[in-house]
């Protein structure tokens, strides 16, 4: 299961502030790592608002099942965290272990099931023995503090190479509020709604219903337009809590997503998920290249983000990717068999300042020598440009390396 | 470029009967390969009728757009293939270039241009030099005879690591008919209206509308029903051509692809086009597994095929058969990412004989040691039922191996 990290992992963990409202603590409950932590337990103060979204999967996990239900009220007070195993597909004993994980969490924290959040990530199919929550997670409730948020990044890794966390600061009204989030994920990925788990935490108070207009308005743009390998888990979980603590420094209250006065917050948030989302796919197994596909001139966005996922997914250009191979005839072949808008006469291909295609063919002016060094690049960037009216979007994935395959084909076993 | 055949590779070349009307030899061109033939030229009797599907690219190659419009006589005198450069993506020059073979090779043959129908699979994006064919061709016509068949398999290979073919020898009206067919494929396999190249050969007279309503009929559970790594190419052609000859034994014409006399072709038609198609599979490029996914349950057919295709293209599923790994779990996920009808808690899934879960759980009589030993054989067999309906389908694929990425990592450089 070790694997070396990541080559495009960050240099460090981020400095990341702590979150009034927000305390949490892990523990190792071998659920099946062994010296390592696998739960992370969050407590809310009172009054969190909480807002989420979901995988799109039609098989989803037990604990999204009741995420959904419990967010309906649109409050928190604790999240239970754990990795090893992802409690999907696991019928009636799975829905068994959320109640009974949820039970023992509000005991803890002393509130209501209803307000605990859960999420579990790992290997599907395997039953999830609440039981390993006894104990621990009052102990962890005895312990939580406001930080460091290196621990809870780690304790929810499976295959990761490394912890995931981002985090900003900006003004409401004048008054300072911060966002602190954390990811996981590494394979499985292709969200669709959000990546396999991400958890982000504010101390601003904002409704549960503006919450979740905000995460609907970022993750189009940032979760989910990331790919690994295509594959949408059961799990994919994106979480959003306010505490509301700053409110205490004379922060207003926010109650609609459309007060001008949640723009720098907007942007700060959307700039944490998308830099969150790109520490995943710079986690991705065996990833030794970070490409950005922007695809531009489409007949809209909705065609711009397929055709650049569709590159973004296709195994031929993400294994020349591995070969640092500028093959801009996969990519051709990707946009075609998107199913969008194309006309292969206007098309256009850049890697990076370099375009190797204009007009449908090979551009004249081409040398394999100079596009050959930039994609020697660990970061690459690749411009397709349709032709055809305004439409832009950009997908982000990394390539696919023979270790992809060598972690995938002994995972379970 | 040279790799190891496939362990899936039948043990030899089928025995395959003559095609009375039907001539071929192959040549050196030179195009990309060296010490290897890879023009194929193929001279059909006068009166061929002819059929073809093709790529649902919106980028497709030039030849594709040559026999779209040449097809519309639904006549054919010869069909010039070339391996080694797809003359895909290749602007005005690519249509230059179809038109100049076209010309060179009806003078060869003593027909019109728009009797010649062009495949040519290889390098995307390349310009593919027309005067290759000079002289070439004329060689070929003066040489063609009506086998051996693997003269021609391996003409249109690229890398591909065995040629493949298929017959059938049939009875229409009591008067022997015989079907003759070759393919070739190893990679950006997801076929949508047909896989890379195949061309399939028969002396019944039958008319083009026939042919055409009969790929149509078969190709959607055969070479639509497969896929290697669901890169569907630019240059997907499947071509029927019926010379008529068997007409002189007192074969009755047949107009209309209801006839009941054509039931027994039917039949044979669809065995060899599923034939051909497993033989693309089993040479996936790194392919050391072949694997039948067949979905049963689902509210439609339709349903059913794209559950089938989500597990098929799925690169962890893929990468878990490579790792001889039962992961059930993985075949959920896939399930689940179709955005199909499907209710988690009904579901079945199957290793061969083994069910290793029911109704959305672990089977309980399941064994690890059992099914891990299934795992190891080289033909697999997955099934998963939906409990919901009358929908049923089979897909086919390979698994998803280190060498796949080692073979596209370094296939342009």
């Amino acid at each position: 299961m070790a694997h070396a990290v990541s080559p495009l992992a960050p240099a460090a963990f981020p400095e990341m502030p702590p979150i009034a409202g927000v305390r949490f603590a892990t523990a190792e409950a071998g659920i099946r790592y062994r010296n390592r932590t696998d739960v992370l337990l969050v407590a809310l103060d009172e009054g969190t608002e909480a807002a989420g979204v979901f995988t799109t999967s039609r098989c989803p996990s037990a604990p999204v099942d009741w995420c959904r239900a419990a967010l309906k009220g649109g409050k928190a007070r604790g999240v239970v965290v754990n990795s090893g195993n992802a409690n999907a597909f696991t019928g009636r004993a799975g829905v068994a272990t959320v109640e009974k994980t949820a039970a023992i969490a509000a005991a803890a924290l002393g509130c209501r099931p209803s307000e605990i959040m859960l999420a579990s990530t790992g290997v599907i199919g395997e039953p999830l023995d609440a039981s390993k929550f006894e104990g621990v997670l009052a102990d962890c409730a005895a312990r939580a503090t406001a930080g460091p948020w290196i621990g809870p990044a780690r304790a929810i890794m499976t295959t990761d190479t490394y912890p995931k966390g981002a985090s900003a600061t900006v003004e409401i009204a004048g008054v300072p509020v911060s966002i602190a989030g954390i990811a996981k994920g590494a394979g499985m990925i292709a969200p669709d709604m959000a990546t396999m788990l991400s958890f982000v935490f504010t101390d601003a108070p904002i409704a549960a219903g503006v919450l979740h207009a905000l995460l609907q308005a970022s993750v189009s743009r940032s979760f989910n337009a990331i790919t690994v390998d295509s594959d949408t888990s059961t799990s994919d979980t994106l979480m959003l809590f306010a505490t509301g603590a700053a409110a205490r420094q004379g922060c207003p209250a926010i109650s609609d997503a459309a007060d001008p006065r949640l723009a720098a917050f907007k942007a700060a948030l959307e700039t944490v998920l998308l830099d969150l989302a790109h520490q995943v796919v710079k986690d991705g197994e065996g990833a030794r290249h970070f490409v950005g596909i922007t695809v531009t001139g489409a007949t809209s966005t909705a065609s711009a983000k397929r055709i650049a996922k569709s590159v973004a997914d296709s195994p031929l250009f993400k294994t020349a990717i591995a070969g640092e191979d500028a093959n801009w005839g996969r990519i051709v072949a990707a946009v075609g068999k998107a199913g969008e808008p194309a006309d292969r006469d206007r098309l256009a291909i850049w890697f990076g300042p370099h375009r190797v295609a204009v007009e449908g063919a090979r551009d004249p002016s081409y040398s394999e020598e100079t596009v050959s060094a930039y994609m020697k690049n660990q970061d690459l960037a690749v411009r397709i440009d349709l032709g055809l009216g305004d439409g832009t979007f950009t997908a982000w994935t990394c390539d696919l390396t023979k270790e992809y395959v060598e972690i995938n084909g002994d995972y379970r076993s």
